[in-house]
């Protein structure tokens, strides 16, 4: 089923996101989200990349609900949130939000309770372990969805 | 036991129920909160009832301390924070909030994760399923009480 | 969706409810059935409100059974085989019986075992902890249901 | 080992099986327990073919019981019993009833609840799914039993 | 604390325990329950000792109630419905009964499901595994206590 | 609904099963599979009956989906891999397999382990403890049901 | 079966039951070990009643596995390594020891981790909650088993 | 840290997969894996990109290891056995491969089953639910990993 | 290893702890945070004490942050989010912050829930029961970690 | 509640707890247990710091009990008892101790099966973590308790 | 009792042991099997030593089948497959295999899933982490029971 | 990597091994550990092979603690603290000793709780179920440990 895509896409990050690029390098890069964010700008020139962190659950339900209600597709990495909050599950629902999950590290090769997510039920896809590169994946799954169907 | 009543009932709502009347309507139904609102008021035109909702479990903490301390008996319907949430039923007895748990839907019909409820036990009584019907249910309850006990 | 009403109302309680008044006042009050019975009646004087116990988890199959095949609306505490009996919430589903479940005490602050409910995900509503004001506000939510909708 | 068959077999159903044909047909299928025990009545012209049917587990105790003593084999459909009781199973092993247990439906495919069946290690063998013909089924085998040991 | 003690002690002995005798005699022994009534009764003649047997739970909880709200102590045998039964707990409870729990065979030499008890955290006190002897033993401590307390 | 049937019906046997006879025969008689085929051939003439056993999980996946496909329907004895293959029950979805499930000895009377069956879910009905004669029930069952419905 | 009995009786009161009389009267009761054993020595003169208690969980297992080979019939309480100790299970079965267990007050009414005994299996009763006077009934059970069988 | 890269890349299906394009379009799409390779060859002119599909466990074990020896990066979709096989898991570790873990589907979305994969702890990263685009994803990562580290 | 000290302590409360003097006194004392703090003050002069309490996660996770990343210790009482949040957790090694966790109460001896500490295994210590008195243990501790290593 | 105190206090440390100096310095420091109580009796010069340590589960059982009815204050340090003793937390309230559990390890941050102490729900506090330093925190806090209350 | 022994002992290895000597050498050594091989013939000239290796579930299910009805020993190292298949272990009891299990490293001190060995209960004994030298003792107690018995 | 080997071996058996012979011989076969012991010291006269055995759990503590400080190889059977002792697991740790864990039988055939050992992730290797011989194999992997590394 074809994607009808605004041209904009969100991407939202979640708790102590904030610090990549100096938190734990051996989990997350050294890249900070910044520079990262002006590498991929550059290699969609087309594309409205909007960028958002905090590090409140109900900022993130905000969020979401907002793009949500305005068809805007959502990169969302919701940090420890992910394995905590139904509140941004729900948001989901509520908003009919069209979410790729993406995290950083291979949650599956960390702790136990990082195995769960309440988010990746209610998410079309879910990316893991791709480090940075997990949101450009994202994009053009979403592009690709956009054009091909 | 009798209810000391201030005249004064506060309907918190918790997060995505701003989207009331266009979220999940088969779940939810197609009724606006202020529609709602609205109506009851004009049912029990001698109470006054104050009306918030909020995405953030900080405010929600906020909102039900003061009016517990102010003894304003609450009718909570905490959405998704109803299972996740430890500070919320903290928030009640520490402040010895009256309250009075409402959901729409039948909670009990839905998925696992949205049996418990960290609220529950904290609260007075609870009401699942009767739809925007619940919270007069309530409202009536609470009268009921300050005058019969 | 408008609710099929013929006018009767069939209040169902299950084991040691017969007891209500003499039992554990506690938790369950002081009043009897019988006279709280005389007094909605006297609240509701157009509808035909029955009454029936029974200890016995084959005699509330019975009218369940019996009730939902006429379409009657029931008001239900299980009383104990609520948390036990998958013979009560099928004989819902079997028969099609319209169900607001409702416990004098709220179950959700007793012991853990009475936290589920075999009935709750059959029924339409669950009430619990509004004493014997539960039976009122479902029998309430029956007649709005069956003029609003 | 061959069966001592003294001609008579009893066909026990459990609550809410009374409704066959009524209850659920997209699970239970449109026909009735009379028409079908005529049909295989006819199929087996020298079998007495018993039939009973109750809503309470007592009575249900109480058949496999004389049943049990007489030597008389059971097929057993327990309904919801089948996952709650204790009794029935205690009944089959303290009369040393031979009991085929039947089930209209799947049970497997259904609720997790209905996976579980204290009444299963007690018995014989068990046949599930395989609709109304599940009786006949087990009356073969009680036949082929007696006849071939 | 001294038992206000009417002279009577009710036995209750609940299902399968009428095959008492007959029943898997390498559990359950070879005596009836008829024969052991009548030497205990000649044990202590000034004792009015009622027996009482049902496969039912709803007769078990009739017989609770009855003895409870009378005062009449009462040495209970579940059987099956030991494991199972809320109702029976909330009996005892809600009719504030004195209940000795006997089981004639030790149940936690048995099966994994029959070492829960929903009885034994009502009973005064649990005797398992004593054969019929048990019977007695708690009518010596019912005595016991209504002389020393 | 009547089921479209080519006249065609494939036993499949998992691993161990090509003991049958020598294995255990306490649980698993003393007739070997060649034998108890060859009877049955002769008590239904007009069907092809084909049979295939592997110790292989692969083979079983193979000889699955290429009966779904084909629409032949499969009375499958996963044995083992009953308990631990998901790929045996994805095989039956992928495919559309029609299946019958059977089991020789009553897999509920034995190991805790072998009660769960991931095959019962999306198989048709499961047949368990009639010995051999399960294969023949669901021979007559396919039968009934391409003639019947 | 007929219990050889040398007319010795050991008791064995394991960890923090020396502070009987003093500890947590609520629960145990007042009167001491000491006064107790006078007591019944008096109503048995014919028994050599031994006594002997330890904290140490090693000395219960030498004491266990003396009697057990000197066919000495044990009444024991093991207070809290009831609910431990694999090694008192362990020297009951090594030993071939005659165990009678017995507990003051019913554990089944404490907390949780109290409702599991190792020790249960291995012994031939368990008597909970009876007082002191579960001593006393041990006593008269090994005797009615040395006399009746 | 920078791939060691050879030019290959070797993609792996598990059981089942052989029926994509067939198999439940609407959980798997409708093109084929023959025609999906073919499309992304082309994408990647300068790759050589090997694809191999089993339904048995050992093949796909015999793959890995082949692989992992020549440190040619794997694409692996084990099918099902990703939620039931270790040996899948230590053949990764025991030959060094270096794997990216691909489904389909977004296998958190479905049943609870197909949430654990063994294979995820020991995968580079996870993609799940990006349809066949998922393994361009994969290879664009692992290209993109071997030039820019 | 001694600790690098910038003569700065920060103290973080979570939620519900701005009612502490007022909040269930028999858990918590009569004695305010601010009362409390101007008596520690006054005991370490050369310190910097600083204080903070939020009912806000988010704004938590921001205070551990800056902490953090700044090496300022932290006595981190979360209260209710103790037990839920993985973004705190997460925050503390995200900004690498050197944290003593502290309860007033001893958790350990309330509600099953409060048993588990997500912030436990990230922090240097725990102190939990000592009352108010447990931050000035936590000071005092980071003094000496800070002089004696 | 000020504490009423003799001006003793009994420290005793667990099994294990005299290797303290030379087992596993990276979790436990490279003190002696002899140097410190050395150290810490010249800081409280007033007070009569006993110490003791044992191996065996009972002698500890034996200690507590003294202490206990001597009202002299615990600081128990249980060891590997901690985990597996409710000897152990009977003999605290059997004798009414007065114990503050400290471990000189943070044992929330270890292996899964230390996050679980017997001890801690009977204890006053618990202290984890904060190394030797742990002990003098406990020696204050019960000095405070017995001046300030 | 003496083992009839034919002087064959067949050592079967399974998924991923063929690696061995290259795989993961800090865990399994680097002896590859085949030198490992040549010195134990060397050490037992009079036996014969059949190797085996496979990466397929099923080989090995043949294998243990040929030899189990050979009445010929096995050493069986099965490699992942000891922590996953029934069909082994049913292999093990359906051709009465003897069966000594080795594993080259302490599975205990591994993975938790590697704890769990459903080969152990039908194995004679289990011997785990004495290296490669694990085979040889198994090869002396075989020769040991057949000689001695 | 080479053992540093002193010459002397320690044997250490736990609770109840001192009835050896006479206990369940079934289980544990007929020899004494006296006789075992002649007979392998006689195999190996060049060590010194020490034996020691005790119930109480801080005796074995003693002695592991006593060997691993001294670099005496411990072959250790534990007996039923195997199961419950975390404090022999402590010893091992904080002694750092070597040892080698010995069952007489399978414990993994027997029941449930005896499967977990605490002891088994600390030891170097366990040997379970090869009766009295795996104390030899324990010596010679000790011997063969200590020559060829």
């Amino acid at each position: 089923m074809k994607l009808e895509f605004c041209g904009i896409i969100q991407i939202i990050n979640g708790p102590n996101l904030n610090l990549l690029g100096t938190r734990e390098p051996s989990i997350y890069g050294n890249d900070s989200m910044e520079d990262y964010l002006n590498s991929i700008r550059k290699s969609f020139p087309d594309l409205e990349i909007r960028y958002a962190q905090s590090n409140h659950e109900g900022d993130l339900v905000d969020l979401i609900q907002a793009c949500g209600l305005k068809n805007i597709p959502i990169i969302l990495n919701a940090g420890a949130y992910t394995h905590t909050s139904v509140a941004l599950a729900d948001a989901i629902s509520a908003s009919k939000a069209y979410v790729v999950e993406v995290h950083i590290s291979n949650i599956f090769a960390r702790e136990e309770f990082r195995h769960n997510s309440f988010i990746s039920p209610k998410a079309v896809a879910v990316i893991s372990g791709l480090g940075l590169f997990g949101y450009e994946a994202a994009i053009q799954y979403i592009l690709d969805k956009s054009i091909r169907g």
